[in-house]
């Protein structure tokens, strides 16, 4: 993205990346991608803005769905809706937003800030407040600085808007998902509009941007400029994202539900080449959350686990694993971040109620080969 | 109320009268008095403006509590939370309140705009939007009439604030139970706020002076002056609102249970009296809203079932009703608003979901004068 636009060329390869930064959540990102890819056509090109671009005159304007992914891909959001919550944050916060942003750059959330701003004729900025897919509002970067959700919005296809004041993150969490499970399980949601200053301090920088670059290498396009066979791109893209390739496996079992605004659910992999004869259990909450090895813990939020096709690198959404699924699971770093005693509170293991204790994915990764090795 | 004012000595008269016409709901009226009478204490008596005295200038706001009855007698609303939601409101709108109104002028929500008015030195209007308590919030003439819910706000005692735009009645109620739900059972609600022209065409005129009247009368001064015993009050009080007297009995069975927001269940009753030897069942939604005498229907929604204590007239609510609790039944014809088709379909009945048609209480009274005298 060497030009400072999104283009409808460009969005097959942000969703792509954005799937696998989703590790399974955030939204379906086909949906998201053909919403944007229309209307850049209707509207053109939109303009991006590096986070270290904004200014203090800056509004900018977190936008995405809500809800179980398992919605989403049954419902695309209306452009009514996208209008209405921009709308609604400009009548109730008196500022007009100069700038649109992806409140996680995983799955379908990376694409409705695009879509919305082809839409409203507004750059995107190519950062994000997670570096990947949370299921829950408070899990930001915004929050892990101090600052609280601020007025929030949620619009839904039948015309209703809320507008709340939550006086913290939590809250903003709990009063959107029972908002949204009554909605019908998925809305539209502007949340932790701030100035420009804040976003900087903030936002993860350059994850449209990142995410573009896992695309590419997904469809082939090596870092080097060389074609990559469809069995070299996993390992490509582990390379590239000093990620680790945690096992590779079938799916034997699955357990799926969508309950209190979530998918949740828990996968069962039985080893395939190199990793025959182990198994591989993921356990998740819209997004991937736990893996363990043969019972041992294998990778851990907020570090990300994404599921990924094991003959093209496809990424697999929570939503539409199936049993039988020939899949690589990936381990991935978070940004440092989440590495904090507040990252860790808010979206480390225990949050989820796993009994599990968070330890960098690299970490883990050196324990087992030290292992293997013996 | 010949003075038009409210004072703190009006405030437990209203609160009686108010508890009658609460049929059961309408949130506990002595926690409300209390506040009421605290408020006026320390603020000042509070100015009553007639139904037909509002011009179009004026902005009226109803104010109330949401929630189930149970919740409310465990939790006083805090003043931060009154003003905080007429803050949020003319925020919202644009628009200074001019008037608070009850928007239901039965049990607690006839004292929560008392209270409010005291603090925000506003009048109050002697009217409500319903002559009675109802459960949900698009139960009121305003929806009768057309008119949507408007800009509707929630605030709870944690200081979060929801402000809403629902479609229409049926979406407002089903996002504010959520909400509220998710604030612990019980909050501060303002929705059908109006210009005087809308009030004035919508509002049931004269509910506070009736409250008062009733509790007048219960508390043992008669409309001719004289002084009434406690054994003729229910009786001075059927001949006053050409209510029916439909059963007197012992409390035999209860099942009550708060879901979804709301109090839920039943009350079995076996007669004395008069009435021994016959059974009368009455099912609750926060409210009374089916009486049934032997398993005839003897009367309901959207008419009035009042249950009062045997001995003193002191009306009960299905949160403070009690097995081996002795009663007296009393019927109460509804305002002609409800006994239209559009009232009908809003709160008779079938949409609670009872197998019953409704019957003026009036024409069932008598049919079973009839039948009795036969």
């Amino acid at each position: 993205m060497t030009r400072a636009v999104v283009t409808e060329a460009d969005i097959d390869e942000i969703a792509l990346g954005a799937a696998v930064l989703g590790t399974g959540g955030g939204g379906d990102p086909h949906v998201g991608s053909l919403m944007a890819k229309r209307l850049i056509r209707l509207h053109g090109p939109v303009a991006l803005r590096a986070v270290d671009e904004l200014t203090d005159d800056d509004f900018v304007v977190p936008i995405g769905g809500i809800g179980s992914p398992s919605v989403s891909v049954e419902r695309i959001q209306a452009e009514s809706e996208l209008l209405g919550a921009l709308d609604a944050i400009e009548r109730a916060v008196g500022r007009t937003p100069t700038a649109l942003m992806p409140i996680e750059v995983g799955g379908g959330n990376s694409m409705i800030p695009i879509a919305a701003a082809a839409l409203a004729g507004l750059p995107v900025v190519d950062g994000d407040a997670m570096g990947r897919a949370f299921p829950e509002a408070q899990m930001v970067t915004f929050h892990l600085a101090g600052y609280g959700p601020g007025t929030t919005v949620l619009v839904d296809h039948h015309g209703n808007e809320v507008v709340s004041r939550p006086v913290d993150g939590a809250w903003s969490e709990r009063l959107a998902r029972a908002v949204t499970v009554e909605m019908g399980g998925g809305a539209t949601m502007i949340d932790y509009a701030y100035g420009g200053a804040v976003v900087r301090e903030c936002a993860i920088p350059g994850t449209l941007t990142l995410a573009k670059r896992i695309g590419r290498v997904l469809r082939g396009h090596g870092s080097d400029g060389r074609a990559l066979r469809d069995d070299e791109r996993i390992a490509a893209l582990c390379a590239d994202l000093d990620a680790v390739r945690l096992f590779d496996g079938k799916v034997s079992d699955l357990q799926r539900a969508v309950e209190g605004g979530f998918t949740r659910g828990a996968a069962e992999l039985d080893g395939v080449g190199t990793d025959r004869g182990s198994s591989f259990r993921l356990d998740f909450q819209n997004e991937m959350l736990l893996g363990r090895r043969d019972g041992i813990l294998a990778a851990v939020t907020p570090d990300l686990i994404a599921v990924l096709d094991l003959a093209t690198g496809v990424p697999i959404t929570t939503e539409s694993l199936r049993y039988g699924a020939r899949v690589a699971v990936v381990g991935i770093p978070c940004d440092e971040k989440w590495r904090t005693e507040m990252g860790l509170k808010t979206a480390g293991p225990s949050h989820f109620g796993y009994d599990a204790e968070w330890v960098p994915i690299e970490h883990l990764a050196a324990r087992r080969e030290g292992e293997v090795a013996r």
